[in-house]
């Protein structure tokens, strides 16, 4: 990256934080002047929530709808609340409807309603037609202004007629060929366009990697398809084929950055919408469900546990030794998890391949139960001058990274099969598994050999 | 999607298997002919070894570079080792410099050497150049086929030399202008060049969003600059600003993928590089190393109950109790972790905010051990008629929950700080911390309340 295009350092953000104190209006614009939008919101996100009412009262007037689209959702309503009705009418216009849909989605009907009056009636019913189709759909992600030209066209044409329009989007790259009910039939690049004589027909000059999308698919599956086919732009249709808008690569980008951010947070058992800006409360309100079922989850090994009290009672070193078994188990867990939520969301773990990885995680887990029970047998024998604890080690090592490694796996693969998302808690269940077997194993084979 | 562009399922898949047992070539072409170069790779990978041997026998011959770019790394070695040296060749040269680049990066050395002495000299040039820049740079990630326009030229000129070269790569968005030294001054739109009148200089259209990248820059950073300021291509820059190359959305689009695996992978403790067609002794290897450290900081927990034997021995309940403690306070350092960990890698948890949101994990650990200290100090009460124990547990649920949040922010920002990948063994951290303290809290408080 080079000098100019850094984004909002420590000096810049501590320079604001110092023209916020002295409330010097002046300072603070030619600060922020230079920045991005981007890094705007980002500054925005990172100060206090004082700072932020103090920095939106004297500087609230600059905020355009660049920044409102950039603008993390844990505090965009807080901004919007705060700009006059001209400003936020004025930041909005400017932008694409893509970006109104993804700024009004998570307002309140009545702010909403806001928003919708201050657009043009050509742009609100564009606006409207894509809130009308549902949450995380492809119709919610396109921008309605699609460059479209007759299938029939020649190259000539075209250009003549890109020159003639001035509604254009902002960024654009392909043109959409389009037969006479408005279905698409292929699309051109503009490098072709440009590169290709004026009597060519565009007609044979189409891309192969044409695909288009239903406005009804979900985005999950709209960011699979660029990703998978490295798409740059797609059109969308509707339940009848006709043309009603286009998806870019970057929202489909953004898409996959979303569900990358929830497959993280919910297989770690947060409301997959946290932010490092969320406050306190909203904070331990987001992680309070998950914290309540391992309370419940936990008492199943304690339970199993109470059932050897009497072995304890006799050997009270178990007690002290119990905890290594499960917890090795629940690392090997979420190992064998990671590896499969990811194959699972890349779609490299299909019905196809399910039994095969199935079983190498059964010996994946076996190996590694031989060598950390090697380690941990030799330790508890040489440590404990006992080779029957060792054993008991050993034995319940085996058993538990088996289990491990198969719940690891086998979890996520049978929520995906029930239609949950298999990130969803799978932590959560696998390692209530692996203390319940790690504990079980355990104080069982104790049991078994030592008293 | 529609039905025409449906990926590789599972009925093709097998298919493909039952053309396979009966070794029947003319069925296997026709089954894989229609499929994308990205499902044909998927379809690889999905079945199993023997599989793949059969199929690259029958069908070797068909395989191209895109096929081959597409390819998972756990494979590609074996598959370009089955190739003839016409066929890889022949599949190499199709290829622009970047996908031939990342093929490369993973051979060994004669493999290496076999495919650039394939290469036209032109493109060996090419592909040396970027593989001399470090692994995981922007050099890497180049491509070095560049459009570019003298700063001076007007929109007709540009269009007219558009018309006259025929070595323009498969896709590009922009033209770049450059000074008389090859520095690049800007860049515009292929839509903008369309749109725009013949005479127009191009100067006079730039993008605003223009921005370089050192080709010595990181390609974790690259992929940031993308996704932060929603850019399609960045040219790539020498030391001394001179044009070398151009990274285009879909690479840093790829990059964003790979990182985001990283994170998922490094959090539970998996090589990064794991991956769910890897065999089971390289899934047991991969895993094995944060076992054995597992291993050891589970000792540590066992150290701590081994303190207090005495407290176990004369009320065994505890033992089964203990484990409650430990394991909600893993859960809650996770959840805390996870935040953390996905703040930084997007950067919204930055020195900037570090104090205040380490606060904020503070009390949202008092309110969450808190609410759960009531419902499990109630519930130790009523199950063992013994207010005391509830107190017990209850105090140390709110200590455990505490150190849980402010480990899971803390471990993170300091690993960040010392220049580790912060997911990198932070899960491992954190619960040992919250085991060490969730059986040091409980016991303590035992032996001091119920002794």
């Amino acid at each position: 990256m080079t000098e100019d295009t850094e984004s909002a350092p420590r000096p810049v953000i501590d320079a604001v934080r110092a023209a916020l104190e002295q409330r010097d209006a002046p300072a603070l614009v030619e600060l922020m002047e230079p920045l991005h939008p981007a890094d705007i919101a980002d500054l925005l996100e990172q100060i206090g929530s004082g700072e932020r009412r103090a920095l939106l009262a004297l500087w609230g007037r600059e905020i355009d709808g660049e920044i409102l689209s950039e603008i993390d959702e844990s505090i965009r309503e807080e901004v919007i609340a705060s700009l006059s009705p001209e400003v936020l009418a004025e930041a909005v216009r400017e932008l694409d409807s893509d970006d109104v849909v993804d700024i009004l989605e998570d307002l309140e009907e009545p702010e909403q309603e806001r928003i919708l009056q201050s657009l043009d009636s050509e742009d609100r019913v564009a606006v409207e037609q894509s809130l009308s189709y549902p949450e995380y759909s492809a119709g919610r992600l396109m921008q309605r202004e699609v460059v479209t030209a007759p299938e029939h066209w020649t190259v000539g044409e075209a250009i003549d007629f890109l020159r003639a329009e001035d509604w254009l989007p902002d960024q654009f790259y392909h043109v959409v060929l389009v037969d006479p009910r408005m279905k698409p039939v292929g699309y051109v690049t503009l490098g072709r366009i440009l590169s290709a004589r004026r009597e060519t027909k565009l007609s044979a000059i189409t891309e192969d990697s044409f695909r288009t999308v239903k406005a009804t698919e979900s985005e999950t599956e709209v960011a699979y398809i660029f990703n998978q086919y490295h798409l740059i732009s797609a059109p969308v249709v509707d339940e009848a084929g006709r043309l009603v808008g286009v998806i870019t690569i970057d929202d489909a980008m953004a898409v996959l950055d979303e569900e990358h951010e929830e497959d993280v947070l919910r297989l770690a058992g947060v409301g997959d919408e946290a932010s490092v800006n969320d406050g306190p409360l909203d904070t331990a309100r987001q992680r309070l469900p998950w914290l309540v079922v391992n309370l419940f989850t936990a008492s199943l090994s304690a339970l199993v546990i109470s059932q050897f009290e009497a072995t304890i009672a006799a050997l009270v070193a178990l007690a002290a030794l119990m905890p290594i078994v499960a917890s090795t188990g629940g690392i090997a867990g979420t190992q064998s998890l990671a590896v499969a939520v990811r194959g699972l969301a890349t779609r490299s773990l299909t019905t196809a391949n399910a039994r095969r990885i199935v079983v190498k995680e059964l010996f994946a887990g076996m190996l590694n139960g031989l060598g950390l029970a090697v380690i941990l047998g030799l330790a508890g024998w040489l440590i404990f001058a006992d080779p029957m604890l060792g054993v008991v080690l050993g034995l319940a090592m085996i058993c538990n990274q088996v289990v491990a490694a198969l719940g690891g796996v086998l979890v996520p693969l049978t929520l995906n099969r029930l239609k949950f998302d298999p990130a969803l808690a799978s932590g959560t269940f696998v390692t209530t598994l692996t203390d319940v077997m790690g504990f079980f194993a355990f104080l069982g084979f104790a049991t078994l050999f030592l008293l």
